[in-house]
């Protein structure tokens, strides 16, 4: 039977930093059980308030991404649904983004390490101070979401695959019900990769990433099968940027992965020329609001993405 | 000097088939002007409130998308913008969707013609009915908006290019000022395939595609380098399909077409499934109002690209 009390906090040191069907769960949960997640940083608490930019340099690689689980949640079996609904987020307050070199959408053009730190108001969750540049409003989600994949090993956290993983979809934010494919039993669900803002498309390769706790209510809906990955989310997904409009960055010809590159290209150059933001920390702001649509993927063999940069960052 | 009267109108006869910079202009205006043009929907008038099927199999390809113009604009020279703001629709309140064979996102699996037909309110511009199944807000723009190439001879209306034409981008409605890059002499502007409904992507070929008439108004912005088409929207781009939330589906892989082939797959099995709506009719419909995004380009080597379909619509 389902009972919707919350019954548990999973903490952040349980943990792990790939995705293994082999994991030992740190709990066996019912269905319909609502629980906790202290969720670490992407950066597994590696940015401190007095990190610098040699912190970047020294970043940790194998030990990034970890992710509060595995839970068991009794009776999931392949062919299931587990269901996630977000109730709640804590956030921590802080923040950091960063361009890792090699890392990113333009890491042929951004070569240099880059960090900002961010500290925002947890109570009124205000939008966030990008240095003297900008103000970010905030809406929290968990970058990474998942499931065990039914082939052995341990397989990088890096990738999104078909369960789920480091999907950084900035809408699966509280209200939101994510339905994952089961692949083993008991589905072995884990989060973490906490993030209090992001656009679409995460183009610097980080987001606002902020350590926060997670309370969700987990679900199984028996044999129905899910090629991918869906959610349902009851609201506006951007109302939180819409209210000054948006200055857009078209990018036209036939691939999408270069057309976002024009467009984001477009942004930045925009953003260094009329607002003086020097174009590494440009990119970043980019990265935590603006977003990456695909305006048309039929005219061909031309195809439009766009760059929707919010002006409500400069009001 | 500028002066914003509406000093004239386009008439829809007026209008070419491709883009030449060769094409004589119909008109020659000085920056700043306001007018109006009578835009011809996509099949240049075949499709009729008493078509059936057969009209798309005898559609007249060699005259489809004919845009009127084009207008010289005094003074433009390649390396300017010209800036078109968008003023306001007089919509026609017909329309028509079509799956027209070889073209569309899913081309490969939807191979069957197949047409609907639409009857929209002109002055209350109310969702208007797509069969018995959905009503979907309305959202007038211009489908091809653009100005002639450098490059000499006719260069087919099908694909946009960085001098704009087919973009069929849905943001750029009422209030929007549209930038374009110069590339000739007196700039050749042209605008046509008005669409009073459309969701990011296009994704099976066709919009809501309706004739209307558009006021605008053209200006130069002297020696601007411009790399791809951008504009400035005022406000909220979404609004009118937010109320109710969405049904969001993920493609996740390493190569973005298909995952927006998959993310488009899962919306139509959806809506066969939980709607029974028939498979061509669920891919129509979610051309005119689901769209496209980019939620994750930097997590490799696999991106998210999700289709959002807006609950609104059944409502």
């Amino acid at each position: 039977m389902c009972d919707n009390r919350l019954v548990k906090t999973i903490h952040s040191h349980h943990c792990h930093l790939g995705w293994d069907n082999a994991n030992t769960p740190v709990a066996h949960v019912a269905p319909g059980t609502t629980m906790s997640f202290e969720c670490n940083d992407s950066s597994g608490g590696h940015f401190t308030p007095t990190s610098d930019i040699s912190a970047v340099e020294n970043m940790p690689f194998d030990r990034i991404n970890p992710v509060t689980g595995p839970i068991f949640i009794d009776g999931a079996e392949p062919g299931d649904i587990l269901s996630v609904k977000i109730n709640e987020f804590t956030p921590s307050g802080f923040g950091w983004t960063a361009n890792i070199p090699g890392f990113g959408l333009l890491a042929d053009q951004f070569k240099a390490p880059a960090l900002a730190l961010w500290h925002y108001d947890t109570q009124r969750m205000t939008p966030a101070a990008f240095g003297e540049h900008a103000r970010v409003p905030l809406k929290p989600f968990a970058g990474t979401i998942g499931v065990a994949p039914a082939a052995a090993g341990n397989h990088s956290i890096v990738p999104p695959r078909r369960v789920g993983g480091n999907m950084d979809i900035r809408d699966i934010g509280v209200g939101t019900t994510l339905y994952l494919p089961v692949e083993v039993a008991g589905a072995l669900f884990s989060i973490g990769d906490t993030h209090a803002a992001q656009g679409d498309g995460e183009v610097c390769g980080t987001a606002l990433e902020s350590a926060m706790d997670v309370t969700l209510t987990l679900d199984i809906i028996k044999q129905t099968p899910l090629a991918m990955p869906r959610f349902s989310t009851p609201g506006p997904v951007t109302r939180h940027l819409d209210g000054a409009g948006y200055e857009v960055f078209t990018g036209i010809g036939p691939d999408l992965m270069e057309g976002a590159r024009q467009a984001l290209s477009g942004a930045i150059e925009w953003l260094v020329k009329t607002r003086n933001i020097p174009a590494e920390q440009a990119y970043m702001l980019c990265s935590v609001c603006g977003d990456l649509r695909i305006n048309e993927i039929v005219d061909m063999p031309n195809w439009v993405v766009s760059f929707y940069m919010p002006q409500i960052v400069f009001e």
